[in-house]
């Protein structure tokens, strides 16, 4: 059993009447809804408004996989919480970060670039390219999907290089954009995953709800462990290594 | 001086008068042209009708850099000319491969994979991302460039992945393609760039220009050297290391 | 069922009396007899002497994971065996090679290098360490483990920057080498495992034996099909996406 | 003119006399009075104890290339100045990154992971292999070199994976460690040199020397920008691209 949980930062679709008919209990809600139909895994939420965002040593603990969603108050986020994700992350937990995340605390603290892109809301269609299409994320996806609507993402991103690009998005306005970048940091693996802008119903198509729940699959641990940094002895000794920091 | 060697498949530009109208003395003198425009370049050219394809181990030996443009003829080239070429790389030249040279033999056998790709020719509008604006090879390009016509060519583009992905081409039918592509293989640097195809004057654009010329410095060679694969003493041995195979 | 085919040059086991000794049946035997002891390993061999090197099209095919070993015949194996090797990769079948199959046609043909490296036969102790130690390959191996006696690989090994890294060899001669490096190339996965020295019991330590299990379980392919280079019409077409060569 | 900014915490150089004969100015001294022989580069430094740790935005942005080495004050480093040298590599300016320095702030935000490592006291010899001959960082330096006595560093190394791994070292009491590290993050370049430790003369070695400084001049950047998240019109918009936020 997987054990999932989406956080989300739950703003827009409170404050905002359109917003809210797209996503009436928020989108961790939907998301949570279309993870929960696959009985391999078990799905709990959080939003920014819970006691200390819904995040702690011991919930992360008990959390295989992250998913991420932020977008206006990344700043609200207390730094403590951020460290607290990216220690999971380094330790083996894996995380899914959605559209808007890219900017959030915890991605940019585990990628230690800016993560700035070029951005417009214009209503541009989508057409999201399958790259690697042996690639576990990417099963059952076709070699495009298209979205009629997305916020349009646009390059420079500045990311490091993906260990692994798996989608690339292109905009009819004229962009591009790495929309499907995948890392591995510590025992951590790292989904980014472009689509879902707050006023379309993103969450809502069939592709993009398949990649999603390829890669809590694809993500989640199959071993989980600090790495310390030990002093040891020399490998000869008898008494071997030993961890005195 | 870095020394540039463009070879040409040469067979449209004679074959067929549309192509001729775009480049009457073949594509490789249009790009010899432009390149020869700077001071620290100095250029020849090359085709398959050429004796041995005007390819020998003496002129590579003499060659910094080799541009490589094939189509329809890759398979006349002949198995022991792009074993030079092949070779000429790992020791340290630097490689070009224009547009549907994706496909030439020496590109192929140095990445290992088919190279293959998806393509159409509709007149597709492209736009071509910088995905890398500090790297030398985008050196002077804005966020993007337009070419109003070229042949399409989609993911997935069956490639290794690059060691650094500097340009993404959109096309208006909705594709998306790594339009630049860096790698490293043996001490020779390779860069594949996508814009090219015969039937429009592509290779006079400016920023095309601009991205070939600043590719012939970034890949011209430092070092240049056989790698062999040498029997050794121990480093304690006082004669070091011996190359006995 | 993951389907292996262990091959193997079977010559030194046959010619010398001191490694018959050590692998009486030749090492692919000693190979599949410990990947047999797994449930989900179903396992064949094929050897250099066998009709068309034991490799067609049908039986690679039927083979989820090939493990190839060979030394002092490599031009030996037909350019036609290496290429349905090599197609069978692209298009998903999983690939492990050991030690000198470093410079067997299909791995160079795969890497698109030399593959070259510095090599002494000295009985140098070899300590092997986990460079990452959440990937399945290293899974249930300590920080290192040693082997009394390999022969000494040494840096610059030529291949191409590995995807992942996962395991570097300390040689008490002093050498260093990047001992197990893991690869993707089109659909399929190619792990490098550097010890296994005919003249040493290699094959019969139980991280050695650890490690290439692991390794077959996660180079087995979850998809296998051959990329084309379809030509497309536009993704608006209604009849979409037409393969026509 | 290539101007360097010689970091160092200057600690132990004061207050234990082994290591002050080795440094009687510190560690910096040493440095910087090799790096000023090359004619092309410029020096100043700065440690610990100057006003603001000799760090301000202005410092920096008049610095081509920074040089770190800190051992056990790296926590006295405000998070503030961590935060300007982060920015300015991220904007282009080039880091290297000396030894214990892998536990820096700077280094740590910059890569986003533990950069943890194992390591002993035991004055083991080291032996440094060039795993990329033909890398200018590398260039003169032979197969290998060795320093008499290093503190041993050992895997696993949190790290991400390099964009570029040059260098390994070989340590007598049998470990192994990535000694030369390079990576690509926003518009600048870092590279990771382990050699270093306080207690031996490692920066009076000439291969040493040399490496820092083929680094200084490859990590000088050639393009120094703050990448933006600027919102965008249409690319077909005449006024074009306009930064609005």
């Amino acid at each position: 059993m997987i054990r999932v949980l989406v956080w989300n930062e739950f703003y827009h679709e409170k404050a905002e009447e359109a917003i809210k008919a797209i996503y009436p209990d928020g989108l961790h809600k939907t998301i949570a809804d279309f993870l929960s139909a696959d009985e391999e895994i078990e799905v709990r939420t959080a939003t920014l408004d819970d006691e200390n965002c819904g995040i702690s040593r011991e919930i992360l603990d008990n959390t295989d996989v992250l998913i991420w969603w932020g977008h206006m108050r990344h700043k609200l986020v207390p730094d403590e919480v951020a460290s607290l994700v990216k220690e999971a992350v380094l330790d083996g937990m894996g995380a899914i970060f959605l559209h808007s995340a890219h900017h959030s605390k915890p991605f940019k603290a585990l990628l230690g670039t800016s993560c700035n892109l070029t951005w417009r809301e214009s209503e541009d269609r989508e057409v999201l390219w399958v790259i690697e299409p042996s690639h576990p994320i990417t099963k059952d996806i076709d070699r495009f999907f298209t979205l009629d609507h997305e916020e349009t993402y646009g390059e420079p991103f500045t990311i490091p290089t993906p260990d692994k690009l798996l989608l690339i998005g292109n905009f009819s306005g004229g962009e591009v954009f790495r929309s499907g970048c995948l890392y591995e940091r510590g025992n951590g693996k790292i989904f980014y995953f472009q689509p879902g802008h707050e006023a379309f119903p993103t969450f809502k198509v069939p592709e993009v709800q398949s990649i999603i729940r390829n890669a809590v699959h694809f993500v989640a641990p199959t071993y989980r462990q600090n790495i310390t940094c030990p002093h040891v002895r020399t490998i000869n000794d008898k008494d071997g290594y030993v961890i005195e920091k």
